[in-house]
């Protein structure tokens, strides 16, 4: 029978193919002697060969996938597999001392790599250094028989086992052969989860086992809709979970005639199925997907992506290509969002104890007053290219939010009187990614035009459990009922007073979240790109007349995040 | 006219005195050179023997009023004053190379430093390292004519000022001459508030400007009922304030009478005034407010004080003491909350980004139930000598609280099997100090026997900003409508289910909070034994059936924390 390792579903579909460890082996030996000097150095030149066959292999790749100028580290590492004086040394060695060749191989190179580290005042020759290491590393992979993992390898269907998944793990990798993603560690907000969404990959996070359950060639089915895998399934698991991605593939298919449809629910209510984008690069994926609005444009890029606060003509044009591209549909924009995890070399903030409970978003934005205006101006001057929305984040008080107005009403103004032309009417809204906001909405929502809940942040401080530590991760907890009920707070408020309530943490694309939003009433759902048409296709499935009632039993009766997912899942499968 | 500096009352009570700047003066020098070199060497020659005059008179404070042990480290910077061979070195560099006394005795004593911080594997020759610099620092200070401040020659009556203020600077001091403390720096919750309670010595903190605007010797009035300082009061101003004081010291005369009172209000409604303890030391004073319980016991003094985990028995005697102390009033002990900024050498946490959204409390304990289990086995044993009740830190959701009391309950049956006598029944209750706990309040009231606000991190968590951070402080606001909705939810769930609600948090005892507090119907109020008494006084004019009035008008009118600050002003005086 099959194993089963279960995880969290972070990013949709099923993958059927055999595993590909991206882990290092062991590769420790011991010191020997050994009589046959020739059979020894014969080893060491095999080696030695097989590893400039896999650079071979390695730097084409990358430079098809990464450009020449990435590959050339490899070039690197081949030439010093070819450098005569190091392998004679080696190969000296074990003939005087009639060690084994791992041994030797070691012995040299670690003097190479001791000498190169030495140069201190040589940046190039501490980089040699670090070429040696790997070479040597791959070497002894072969001398022990044990296969470096290497992703720019892959040229075959797998499924990707790894502890963590990097950046530079997935540019290397030709994402055609990769079928999933299993990782031991992350969350559906963490980078690899992230990532894997916008591949289009099927993935299970933090399943804390995949790389010590899972051999190199395994057979495996990644279901990434339901958050597990099995491990050497047998016949008929093979064939359902094959049947199952065929379907699968045909409601993909389905969900791209809805592509310039409405996002409507079963009894004909009409809600707004957005898209989150990082930067201007970003908006062809969401015109694609036919997203009603930019949800959230998050515009740290504009200061991380720099060498010095982007000028206002900059920020300007950024923004007014996004406005254009959407053709008039709303484009939400958050003015920064700079501190917590994000820093900026050329505006040093202070060290802090606890960075997501510290000087960051808006209260910079308030303190540094040059920064937040000239960002402001960019944005009024891009609204009368679309229809532009600003947005605060990390609004605490109404004192806050009434600062943040303040500035914006003196700085359009100033443009007005300029006599540069702006929309008449831009709408201002905040973030609710803090409980005394969400506590406080019926206030808020008087002054605001609309609220966008940020679900990671929200339930990060609702909890008071840091969203990236694992130590802490069973408390992110999206269906808790104590959080439900913030956020039922939050729409009603807007709602009584007339304004939009919208959402754009990872909450507004989940499958068991989006019922009860929209039995709630939530107007706008904002999400990435890559699942705006599965969401406008699952709302056609939702009467919000019933869902309410769910809603207020999630609410009043059920205690625990659990009961909330188990009562959900009971409907939806009704 | 008298110049007002504003802060943030942190302990009550009126001070008129001279200024004493606890602040290092500028030592700067410049090398010059001297043409009599005699009259140079007189000079080092004095300031020298300045030194050691300083130096006996804080030696003898130090044996005081910290212990001989503590005073030896002054012994050691008399025998470097003493010691012929520095001296000599430094008279000898005077004199050839006549420059002035600063700058040889800086040449030589940087010598002697370099020479002792090398001994690397030496911890001793390395503390004479830090007793050199010392010693040249008060040298140099005669030689300047600039004063060390030093808080064990205060041998009359002063207000200090302070950048801020640290426990080993207070430690020195002759506390009958401090007659308030005035800081730049700090919270109501910062080290040098609770001090200064602890101390009753009036004092303002915050003021982020006393140490520029006050001159040593200056003429004070501090104000820590209000959080101001008047610089150079004239004679009327000195007089009012002599009167307000006279009248604050006949407030306490009156307050002491009210020690074995019940806390009362105006219509006739029992309250609980108790006080909040960090080691079983601490009950003297809380045994001496005539307070009605202890509120809050933390028991991470156990773990701080010991360089392994605090065994079973240990803990016991601790717990035992203070319940036989309070001669059967209740005594809240709270599990242990270490992590967060609490570490332990012996119990390695994992390195955390946010550890107040970490690994802590709660979490630790369910985690590593071993620590957990053998402090309820010494707390169920404990609840033999008197009323002991269990609270449970950092609790987000009901399935933790659901955990925490399975374990409790297993190992009081283990215990009552073993024919070990315990209470028959030992109230369990929780810190309501998670915003998700107080939103969720009416569910977890069905399982806890009390809840306990801690208003501190709720506060934190409430509006994401860490209370220790000066860059966020504005966002600790305890009136803020949102936050007083959250404990107006606990409160009103707790009695929807006859539990009881109390509060261990800095605004128990604030004079703002408590009447809207009692107007809420909050059942027990813990603060530090210093303001029970007050406490006690200022509920007899409380009008519970009014103060509900004014709570409703706070949480459905009220905007911001100043608006409700103002409308308590208000009814106060009316």
């Amino acid at each position: 029978m099959s194993k089963r390792i279960t995880g969290i579903a972070a990013s949709d579909g099923i993958g059927i193919a055999k595993a590909y460890r991206l882990v290092d082996p062991d590769l420790s030996f011991e010191k020997k002697s050994v009589t046959d000097v020739d059979a020894e150095i014969k080893r060491l030149t095999q080696a030695m060969s097989d590893s400039t066959d896999d650079l071979k292999v390695i730097r084409d790749k990358a430079a098809q996938n990464l450009g020449e100028s990435e590959a050339e580290v490899f070039d690197a590492h081949m030439t010093i597999l070819a450098d005569p004086d190091m392998t004679g040394q080696i190969e000296q060695l074990i003939k005087d001392q009639k060690i084994n060749a791992e041994e030797a191989l070691k012995e040299v190179t670690d003097q190479f790599i001791a000498i190169f580290e030495g140069m201190t005042d040589n940046k190039y020759m501490q980089e040699r250094a670090a070429d040696v290491k790997d070479v040597t590393k791959r070497v002894l992979s072969h001398l022990l028989g044990k296969a470096l993992p290497n992703p720019a390898l892959i040229n075959e269907p797998v499924i990707v086992i790894a502890h963590d998944l990097t950046p530079s793990d997935t540019a290397q990798m030709d994402t055609q052969f990769v079928k999933g993603f299993l990782t031991d560690l992350g969350g559906r907000t963490s980078h690899s989860a992230i990532m894997s969404r916008t591949l289009e990959v099927p993935a299970v996070v933090g399943t804390e086992e995949a790389t010590q359950e899972v051999q190199d060639g395994d057979l495996l089915v990644l279901n990434g809709l339901d958050g597990f895998a099995l491990v050497a399934p047998d016949k008929d698991e093979v064939h359902q979970y094959q049947e199952q991605a065929k379907q699968y593939a045909q409601e993909r298919a389905e969900w791209r005639k809805l592509k310039d449809a409405a996002s409507v629910s079963k009894d004909g209510k009409h809600f707004e199925v957005a898209a989150n984008i990082g930067t201007p690069d970003d908006i062809d994926a969401v015109v694609d997907a036919g997203a009603e609005a930019v949800g959230l444009f998050r515009t740290e890029f504009l200061y991380m992506n720099s060498d010095k606060l982007p000028s206002e003509d900059d920020q300007f044009e950024a923004y007014k290509s996004v406005a254009e591209a959407m053709k008039g549909k709303p484009v939400v924009i958050r003015t920064m969002d700079i501190g917590g995890d994000k820093h900026l070399p050329y505006l040093p903030l202070p060290e802090e104890m606890n960075p997501f409970l510290g000087y960051r978003a808006i209260r910079i934005s308030l303190d540094r007053q040059e920064i937040f205006r000239t960002q402001l101006r960019a944005l009024i001057r891009a609204s009368h290219y679309g229809e532009i929305r600003i947005m605060f984040p990390m609004i605490a008080t109404l004192d806050e939010f009434r600062a943040a107005k303040k500035v914006f009403t003196e700085e359009k103004a100033k443009l007005v009187a300029a006599g540069v032309p702006v929309a008449d009417k831009i709408k201002l809204g905040m973030m609710v990614e803090i409980p005394a906001s969400a506590v406080f909405a019926d206030q808020f929502a008087k002054e605001v035009d609309f609220f966008s809940i940020g679900t990671n942040d929200l339930i990060q401080y609702t909890f008071a459990a840091d969203r990236g530590n694992e130590h802490v991760s069973y408390l992110y907890q999206p269906y808790n009922p104590a959080l439900l009920r913030l956020i039922k707070n939050v729409i009603e408020a807007a709602h009584k007073e007339g304004k939009i309530a919208a959402m754009c943490g990872e909450m507004a694309g989940d499958k068991i979240a989006v019922p009860l939003l929209m039995g709630m009433g939530l107007d706008e759902y904002s999400m990435s790109a890559t699942s705006v048409l599965r969401v406008r296709s699952e709302m056609k499935n939702i009467d919000t007349t019933d869902w309410a009632k769910v809603v207020d039993e999630a609410v009043t009766t059920c205690q625990t995040n659990e009961e909330v997912k188990a009562l959900v899942e009971k409907h939806l499968q009704a």
